[in-house]
């Protein structure tokens, strides 16, 4: 019933990589790590995907926790994270600063590391205040670090960013993972060109992890990326300056341009989606901290006032008509502002993101895979002899599966 | 040390019986099945009962998860849930709506695409408001349907019922489950007389689905069913008509009376249960759809005013000695208001409670087994040849238990 | 790669122990267990944390629930607990009281029978009111009793003390685990001087079993323990006087001191942590029950003052230097209230922290292992026979470790 070519032709993929950055890392910024590595992240997340399709289990803890932290709302990546500790035979714990003595004067130094004995993998969402998210995963990084090389900890828990004010790499390379599907292999990315297009939406103070980590990843892999945004609008500019640099470095190409429409002008791929400029995350973050609350519905009115000035940042039938044969592949993050159906006007109408609808969900079913690749890649140091043995044990994950 | 007289008893029954909407089903309403079907789920129940009893592990998956969707309290549904998802190699993963971005636009299409990718089943309880419940259920197997029909689910997974504004089939099941065990058999509980009776509670809005899914079950079995209730506390129109239908059809016998007397004379079982009148629950439902703080404490007012014209409505000695030898089994599907013990005026008195309050907790004690059933029998085709599989590769669910 | 001297040198040490009162029983205090008792949960303990670190699964449990209850936050025994129960194969769900129909006036005999249909143990911490703790995890076992009697339960799951008004096992086990690791053996504790004191911090109400669990426990092993703390902050007088008793019957010495020097004094082992004086917790215990908003504040301000009389109760270098050599061990349950660092005055100067912090986290690495051997112990009645099983499994906790 399996199909062993197939499974051959991923393996033969992978046997050829040499990650460098994987084995015992934490998996924070993409471009932290080679682009081997990220070769063999996709590569591990086909054969994971390959193996649940065939009821094989790739189950390889008998036991040991995966903790998450969420320090924001999340759905998606929630449930993409505990479906890939489960898969791999990690209990899920979910660390609810509200349950615990953080308020009680415990150090991250510490409680990182009283969670964390049995602990395996731990995963944050951090995405809310500019200079908060990353610095929060690395000191979390630090503190077991220290726990570890003390003999406090039996193993080092990977840490897995699960969105920071930087990057978001389990969606992007989840995205990325899609794309290779949708356009039959890596190599085929080459010489494509992304839009990556800020979009209009009625709230205000989204991420900007999701459009830098696009640009930080995409100009690796000889794409052509254009950024799109209004004037103001702006990202990170250490992100923006590495995404420059990549694209020398890389053979691709990046531009910015302050038109949506040049944007999707025979671009092959468009990735439309709101953000708050990096200015105003700044101020709303010193105004949290400031506990200045007048000054924050300030802001927010003033930010508001200013998107709106941007309602035609929008993805409609005409623009669309503007890419490569009118046929780019919509891409999102989700949840999107869909004009029509969960406000009056959003990202995108509701004719496109309904003929996209799907697309954006297979988009999304990568993320589980893509997690339990950045797992088992850190767990492991001979990656190919895991799967391999994986295949060989044919473990179903569904017993009786054929009555 | 196993029985396998018992184990062949068991399944000879089970091998006969020929369901027909179980497999890939969700599981809503017992009236949707057909009587082989609910006499799979309940001989399944059983089998698994068995397999506990007699330390042979059920797990069938190595992974996967289970979501448990509460839109409304719950304690033991919650951890019957809990234990049949556990039991069968489930992890189960609550989805909060608070802590999700649902309030961000998402749509229920969607988000249950999202959280579904390796999702096995998904058990919702939604019983607070009239024409909600039910439809929302639906509306997430459309969803559903939708994403395992285009390819975005590997599995479509099972929704069960725990509990909606029309019916409570987990309670049912597990309530007949009991009444099988108490009499000896399905067979033998043709021609015995069940009360479904109101009775007076302190409290008000109580759901309907507790005596709906009653009338809508015991009616298929050539019960002699008798619901009582004050004059307004009617349950909705069509399951009524339902139970009426049903008698005929199934060589049962239906009647309404306004007398708790009358109902519990000669009864075999009594049920005897609060609710809220349907005109209440409609009423209410349009109040809080308006937000109309005032109208609903008014509401409330009316009700509990109408209600304490009722409070003879109560089980007590002198009416248990109206039932057949004055031993009728009293059911309960908990907790109840008892009068002396968590108030002052209830549905039962402390004496009659406590004589029958072992009963009450064997009778929730078979909720697990059904709604593990319930999960088997959609996710296998040829369950005979599962449970002959689990039995036969007798895993122990307890490791060393003889030492 | 096992060392096979190592466990049969572990093995040997239980062979010979004969305990009583762990089989089929729930671990409340430790003073209602033998000797044998408390050194066949320290042996097993030791034997389960050597299973991990060789990479022996001590799975037993193919599927079964672990039980929370927290009636006051945590982190490390939440995690704790929640580690234990995995590695030993269970399920782990928190009971939520909120999320319960228990203010729907359901009595704890009938809940803790509805959430145990299939659950094998229940962690409770209940520490906030003198008087209430411990008679809770009483009623709760008195209910499972009766449930299991009856029929009604499967299985008794056992109840785990994860910290009472009267004591704290998993801690005081842990510590002890703590020691017998750091002083080389159980045996090696004999003679000690242990310097139980209180110590200031700037809050206010911190619970009582700490200090309470460490004389009940300590002057059962042959130490020398003084118990010190400023005039009125006295421990419940019904855990001082077993301490006294015990001291005279397990050949150790006891006394009590109002002098933090005193207790100093060559000291081995220095166990310094503020606690509320059981006046102030009985007061506020009442208070509490009788909604005295006002009452409650007074006593606050009040106990806050008197603390603050105290603020040279402080752990700094010039008292450490009175110990044994000026070089005991440190001890803390954590998190401590560190001088600058989180707290202007706390319990312990930053510079000793940080001395001693790594072994204050490897005293908190124990309580896992703890935990696991409380409910193994309690779940086995031959658990030689158990843990030589587990080891000739050989099953591995990672799979493809090696690679």
């Amino acid at each position: 019933m399996v199909d062993l070519n197939e499974f051959h032709k991923l393996l033969e993929g992978l046997v050829s990589l040499k990650p460098e950055k994987l084995y015992a890392q934490d998996f924070l910024l993409t471009w932290e790590k080679s682009l081997e590595d990220l070769k063999t992240v996709l590569k591990v997340a086909q054969i994971i995907r390959f193996f649940r399709d065939n009821n094989v289990s790739p189950k390889v803890y008998d036991s040991g926790l995966a903790i998450s932290i969420f320090r924001d709302k999340s759905t998606r990546t929630r449930f993409s994270y505990t479906s890939a500790a489960d898969l791999l035979g990690l209990q899920v714990i979910d660390f609810d600063e509200k349950k615990t003595q953080i308020a009680h004067g415990e150090t991250v130094r510490e409680t990182m590391n009283m969670i964390s004995f049995m602990t395996e993998v731990i995963g944050i969402r951090d995405d809310m205040f500019i200079g908060v998210g990353d610095a929060y995963m690395r000191q979390v990084g630090q503190a077991l670090d220290d726990g570890f090389e003390h003999g406090v900890l039996p193993q080092r828990p990977t840490i897995i960013n699960l969105q920071s004010d930087i990057d978001h790499p389990t969606q992007t390379m989840a995205d990325l993972l899609h794309l290779v599907d949708y356009f039959g292999g890596l190599e085929n990315l080459k010489g494509k060109k992304i839009a990556v297009t800020w979009a209009y939406s009625p709230s205000y103070g989204k991420p900007l992890s999701v459009p830098q980590g696009i640009i930080g990843l995409m100009t690796r892999l000889g794409m052509h990326v254009v950024l799109a945004h209004p004037e103001g609008y702006d990202l990170m500019p250490e992100v923006v300056d590495l995404a420059k640099n990549q694209a020398k470095l890389y053979d691709s190409k990046f531009e910015i341009v302050n038109s949506m429409d040049e944007a999707f002008r025979d671009a092959d791929i468009i990735y439309p989606k709101s953000w708050a400029p990096f200015w105003v995350m700044q101020e709303r973050t010193k105004l949290l901290k400031a506990g200045d609350e007048k000054g924050l519905e300030e802001l927010e009115k003033q930010a508001l006032a200013e998107n709106a000035k941007h309602m035609d940042w929008v993805t409609d039938e005409k623009r669309v008509a503007l890419t490569k044969d009118g046929k780019a592949l919509y891409m999102h993050p989700l949840p999107a502002d869909i004009s029509g159906l969960n406000c009056e006007h959003g990202e995108v109408t509701n004719e496109i993101f309904e003929r996209y609808r799907i697309q954006t969900y297979k988009q999304a079913s990568w993320k589980p895979y893509a997690i339990a690749s950045m797992i088992l890649n850190s767990k492991f140091k001979d990656i190919t002899a895991v799967v391999e043995n994986i295949f060989a044990s044919n473990q179903p994950r569904v017993k009786y599966s054929n009555f």
